[in-house]
């Protein structure tokens, strides 16, 4: 099946998609979670040919050389299939997105507005080696009643269909179509993907900072993710010395790898004698090098000297740039001038500075005496998340199963023309709210 | 001044706007509301001079020979000017859409977070000959919290200029700097004005079709609106006949130049034969020109044939395609394929029926039983409306003052660190709603 559907035009496959999902917008949450079992369930028996899979994978991927953390990444132990499994029933315990009532109102008597949440339709996601990613998105896509179109890394080809031919096997025995699930797997379609604007409702990339900038500069269907995030963490001149140390180390070297880990320390010039001091000595044990700007280097001699490159760079790795600032409204122009909207913090015990600074920081997470690290939907109570967006209109910041639905205006009545409330003898609304 | 301003770089002035809208976001409500009532106040001082000013363009229009329909609309006589201050102070009535809290929840002791709305910063507003409508969008963008940068029509340049120096003179007296709205006067700056995404977070542009669809594909800005309305509404075979007629000719009559009205019409074959010669002789009083299939020219011979350009023609005016259908998956195949996603609409006394086409049809307002007219921000209840988007992704269908804001997660711990929460002595979150 699935060999037949590449071998099939990417637009015939994309309206088979578009069509089996137009039916499971349809279904009750009982379906839609009975069919996320039978996902977990046909994905169980099928371990063992999933992690066959696997090694074949990161077989020729060690003979082709990739790098030590792509490997990792790519490998699918039984543990971690397990987790993937046990994950998918999770998504089956969260509350349906489909179907929220968001407004319910009288507009005149028999004539009722609802708006509901809905379903996108058919999801693009494009990721990268980790295979154990398509198995969370299936089962997301699932419990919002949408289509979806994946492009795994071509590392992980083998995995990712055996991942699938597992998948469309449970649903083949569910009212889920199994055609709700593609999967490509060469470049080209993948840029194909990206034009399919009238079939594709929302794409979302997971890989490298470039390859998400790549897809967003190329395509107009609306991307949900994010390329950079360079975030910042700010130490005000009333800061706890404790709690800013504290919250520094947790910010870059607590697993500096992701997103929300900061890339550059700014310091308020009154309290950097103190604490940079502090703060070098416990991040240069945890083995971070430090680079820092003039005035930083008259207090730490021993760092590097950070160039303007520095300020706008994402290092993702044991590397922090530091600043010395002369007022809050200095590190909230270099924070808006460099950062990517997407976490930024301050320590401070002063309620006021605090306040100035969650106004004027124009980020998607603005944090207070707390780690940036903590910007992450299941951080938040979310469940699950589908990304994190740095774009400034709705859905940004961790986005969890609200950010693949919509909504549609559902107006009932009994024969109302709007004649009747235009004119000399117009008609009023009523526009009751009902409960 | 604002000669001043135009004179200057876009950049700059963006720029300015941008600091500007940055205060603009963190003044009170009751602030916001005395600007707008300034605003209000001026606009009624500088009556004799916009009303001049406006005598002015439309003697210069009309010498150009412009179109009667723009002349009209360019017109802004004291009887639309009152109007449109009135509609300032309703927007100063509207509750304020900043600040709302829609995440309140305590993720662990002391770590509390904070989904809050806020302004989007600054839009960018591109419209065409009606001068009141600058009126209108600045009281909006005030309210929202957020900076304006305006470019009217050409033909209506005075008019703009009187207005937004009034406006600008009402708001050197209150807390709002007047450097939050912008007026641009040429094309040159339009196509500027798109480029700038580092500056401008949301373009609204209202003008012909063409123009959106141009609008829409130069810039990487977030749009607001849409192109076509292809609007629909089907008669099913068990619709009650006296509702089909009166909502037909409500959808298509009662104010064609709108992008809710009606352009084509879906008849179910078993009810054709008697409800297209009722309806044709309503529609035929009221001058609506007739096209229709095959099927439709066999019961209305005397009509016009409708060809496949047709379904997918905007009209916006007394014509009307008529198709018949055997089926209502015929019809919902059909609204899919021609429609624009705006608003589409069934009429049926069966309630399932109705329910498929609301569940399968895959635009913004679906109605059942009433005219396609009713979609609109004010008969929704909004107060006020900034546009009708038919994108998929929220906002969608008629938007009120929500679309002009967008929201900041705001977290406030007490030096709370992510390692707490993670590795083999992992504490769990709380994750407790607050009320």
């Amino acid at each position: 099946m699935t060999i037949l559907d590449i071998a099939s035009p990417l637009i015939t496959i994309a309206q088979r998609t578009r069509q089996a999902a137009s039916k499971l917008a349809l279904l009750s949450t009982e379906a839609k979670n009975q069919a996320i079992a039978a996902i977990a369930q046909a994905l169980e028996s099928a371990r063992d040919e999933i992690c066959r899979a696997n090694i074949a994978d990161c077989e020729t991927a060690a003979a082709d050389g990739i790098p030590k953390p792509l490997y990792k990444r790519l490998q699918l132990d039984e543990h971690k299939l397990r987790d993937a499994i046990a994950g998918v029933r999770d998504v089956g315990k969260l509350a349906d997105p489909v179907g929220q009532v968001q407004i319910h109102r009288e507009l005149d008597t028999g004539l009722v507005l609802k708006r509901i949440t809905c379903p996108l339709g058919v999801l693009g996601i494009i990721f990268e080696a980790r295979p154990e990613a398509a198995i969370q998105i299936v089962s997301l896509a699932i419990k919002s009643g949408n289509g979806v179109i994946l492009k795994g890394g071509k590392e992980a080809v083998r995995s990712c269909e055996a991942i699938v031919k597992a998948i469309k096997q449970g649903l083949s025995q569910t009212a889920v179509n199994p055609d709700v699930v593609q999967l490509l797997t060469t470049r080209e379609e993948t840029l194909e993907l990206l034009k399919l604007d009238k079939y594709v409702d929302l794409i979302i990339p997971r890989g490298s900072n470039s390859f998400v900038r790549f897809v967003q500069e190329n395509t107009r269907i609306p991307v949900l993710g994010h390329a950079d995030g360079i975030c910042h963490l700010y130490i005000d001149k009333v800061a706890d010395i404790n709690k800013a140390v504290s919250i520094t180390v947790d910010a870059k070297a607590q697993y500096p790898a992701v997103c929300n880990a900061i890339e550059t320390l700014l310091v308020h010039q009154s309290i950097a004698a103190e604490f940079l001091p502090k703060v070098a000595e416990v991040l240069e044990e945890r083995h971070v090098e430090l680079r820092g700007d003039q005035r930083t280097l008259a207090i730490l001699p021993q760092i590097k000297t950070a160039t303007a490159t520095d300020w706008a760079t994402e290092y993702s790795d044991f590397i922090l740039s530091i600043k010395i600032v002369d007022s809050i409204e200095d590190a909230i122009a270099h924070i808006n001038e460099y950062g990517s909207r997407h976490t930024d913090a301050i320590v401070t015990e002063d309620l006021t500075t605090a306040e100035t600074f969650i106004g004027l920081v124009n980020s998607a997470n603005i944090f207070h005496n707390c780690s940036t690290r903590f910007a992450d939907g299941f951080r938040y109570g979310f469940g699950a998340e589908v990304g994190i967006s740095t774009q400034q209109m709705p859905p940004r910041g961790p986005v969890g199963l609200e950010g693949l639905v919509t909504y549609k205006y559902q107006m009932t009545g009994d024969g109302h023309i709007v004649a009747t409330y235009t004119g000399a003898n117009a008609k009023s609304f009523t526009h009751q709210d009902l409960v």
